[in-house]
């Protein structure tokens, strides 16, 4: 990893080290990510959203029984005041999801038991509350829009398994269920992203838990961080309602100089692995659901980008046609994407709030002389 | 300025220049302070808080023109979703204010015009409706609270004025006004602090200007930042209502290593240039008003902190004493921040997507050595 930092301003802190942290390992050069040493190629194929989610927040793999009673604790959790169902059924329909998500887990805090007290203990419970609850709020708030009924969680499921009953109202297959936790595993924290980094500056003026990951998914609206997979299905969606060629259709794309979504990442030079895991589920869905259009379209692009274009897909080109196939809307891509970080959101405020430091840089002035003359109102031009 | 930056981590970006801006210019070491190159005593002294909102929007002062259509624009935007108003009466009674007000604007998106659109000028006219509508949010939450009636925003009054009314139920008076207006423009920007940091990495995604404005709001909440005046205030309280000696009182908290609240500051060696007005108008509304008591014990408190711990008040300390002779409540203190800071965090978010470039810094990895095998679970400790 590099420590060089600039002499002057460097643009959008791109290579400064801003920090210290011992949850989240990126070498983008051999594209190496690992939570708390562990690469995520084996906790993609063997481990848990439950499980990646206590090594995140505790620092190392539970035993049998730290992970039951974890799962226990969680699974408590899910509920949801009913106030905040309330407020999702006044949210007017033309409301954007992520302002939604945004705004109901801002009010979350209203019904935290604990939310005025800013303990180690206590921001380990809200860390708690929110992993279990922000999902039920993504599936409630699209059943409402939808005018269905709301379905109660079933606590004999996991978190992926629950998540997707509460959503389509049906018991979910197992290769989904596998499918959408390993999504969650692979997307669960990427070191000082900016969404993090949204978080743990909020969270180190001392505010507090519900505050941080409030900035978090603010920040992970933006299509530069979380928005990317929603543009790549909208693309795969264009290609597939026009007949058009994929390859044929990125290069029209490229000949007006617009860019492809889901390709490139400022901290990878090789594949980022997260799309290693994801072109593999986006082809097993494909095939075993008789469906394959959707990772052929995108192999092929994939393939003339990575030619032509020296770029290679990130996590979100491959992510967008595995959640698509879930049978998940394009406009919940990125409410699920908070679903999965929120985990990382949360031990990076606890690791923060661990030994913490106000987080205040400095600007480099380019503006007027100082000081200007203040001319009177009657005076100016 | 300094320019220093460091080879290894930086501890909370202290003194690492994250990018450049021409809104606000800090000279620590001199106890400069100023919006757009004007000294901030020169605006204190004779300027409003519409016409600095300008200065912070445009780079320059107005002319009388461009003064009144702005003036006539943001008063036109002195209007609330009915919504909204719902959603405050449905909040709990012990909500957190700051919780209260950071969902609110979050919620703001549900109901604005353009929030699917993130041009300049929608981004401008979010930035109108902003600056006039949080006031009202935070008045008619009071006053819901209370029990009391909404009042009515008047447009014949400036934002100052217009405020005071709508939370107090009656016409203010003009040394009121101008009190309220004078913090108003001493706390409307301050460089690259944590909440504007937060508002600039939340925008630098390409999000929106609820996202950005809502993660300024989860910064300002905390204690390292905008709660500080909370505590002075308090302090003020606890002293008052026990009948203490005010510099005994501090000494015992020195004695007993208890921080005194509204002193130092990271970026000003000297004395901070806001807390010469707020000294000034603490010292003017207590006599005004024939209770001089809140200045004189503050006056007591920093003149013992200055001697013997050598530190200097800074903004939040004698704001505490004059948010309270203008009969606000102690917890809308950080609220009231809000109000003045949203015309800098707005200011910042259009500088920062004029030219933007996604915030992501790195982090040091401290963790343990990659790879760690990942134990089965049958087979872990």
């Amino acid at each position: 990893m590099s420590t060089t930092t600039p002499t002057s301003a460097s643009r959008g802190l791109e290579d400064v080290v801003a920090g210290t942290s011992s949850i989240c390992y990126i070498d983008g050069k051999k594209g190496i990510l690992a939570y708390r040493g562990i690469d995520i190629h084996d906790l993609a194929e063997v481990s848990t959203f439950e499980e990646v989610t206590y090594l995140l927040w505790h620092g190392k793999l539970p035993s049998r029984k730290e992970l039951a009673d974890f799962t226990l604790q969680s699974v408590r959790e899910r509920k949801l005041d009913a106030q905040i169902i309330s407020y999702l059924r006044q949210v007017p329909k033309h409301a954007i999801p992520m302002d939604v998500i945004r705004t109901m887990v801002s009010a979350l805090s209203f019904f935290d038991p604990e939310e005025a007290v800013n303990t180690k203990e206590a921001n380990y419970n809200k860390s708690l509350r929110l992993f279990s609850q922000v999902g039920m709020i993504v599936a409630s708030y699209d059943r409402i829009r939808k005018g269905l009924p709301l379905i109660e969680p079933d606590r004999s499921l996991n978190y992926a398994g629950n998540f997707l009953l509460m959503l389509n109202g049906k018991r979910p297959s197992e290769t989904a269920i596998r499918a959408l936790d390993t999504s969650l595993i692979l997307t669960a924290d990427h070191e000082w992203n900016a969404s993090t980094f949204a978080a743990r500056v909020t969270a180190a003026t001392l505010s507090d838990m519900h505050s941080a990951i409030t900035s978090g998914i603010g920040a992970l609206k933006g299509p530069l961080h979380g928005g990317a997979n929603e543009a790549v299905m909208k693309l795969l969606n264009v290609i597939e309602e026009s007949g058009a060629d994929p390859v044929e259709y990125v290069k029209g794309m490229v000949a007006q100089k617009v860019k492809i979504p889901g390709f490139g990442h400022r901290v990878y030079t090789t594949e980022d692995p997260r799309a290693t895991h994801l072109r593999q589920m986006s082809r097993d869905l494909g095939y075993s659901s008789g469906h394959p259009k959707w990772y052929e379209n995108s192999k092929a692009i994939e393939e003339w980008v990575n030619k032509e274009k020296k770029l290679n897909a990130n996590v979100d080109f491959y992510s967008a046609s595995v959640y698509h196939m879930l049978g998940i809307d394009v406009d919940l891509f990125t409410p699920l994407f908070v679903m999965s970080r929120t985990s990382g959101w949360t031990a990076h405020v606890m690791e923060q709030l661990s030994d913490n430091r106000l987080i205040r840089p400095r600007a480099e002035y380019i503006g007027p002389t100082v000081p200007q003359k203040y001319v009177p109102l009657d005076q100016r031009k």
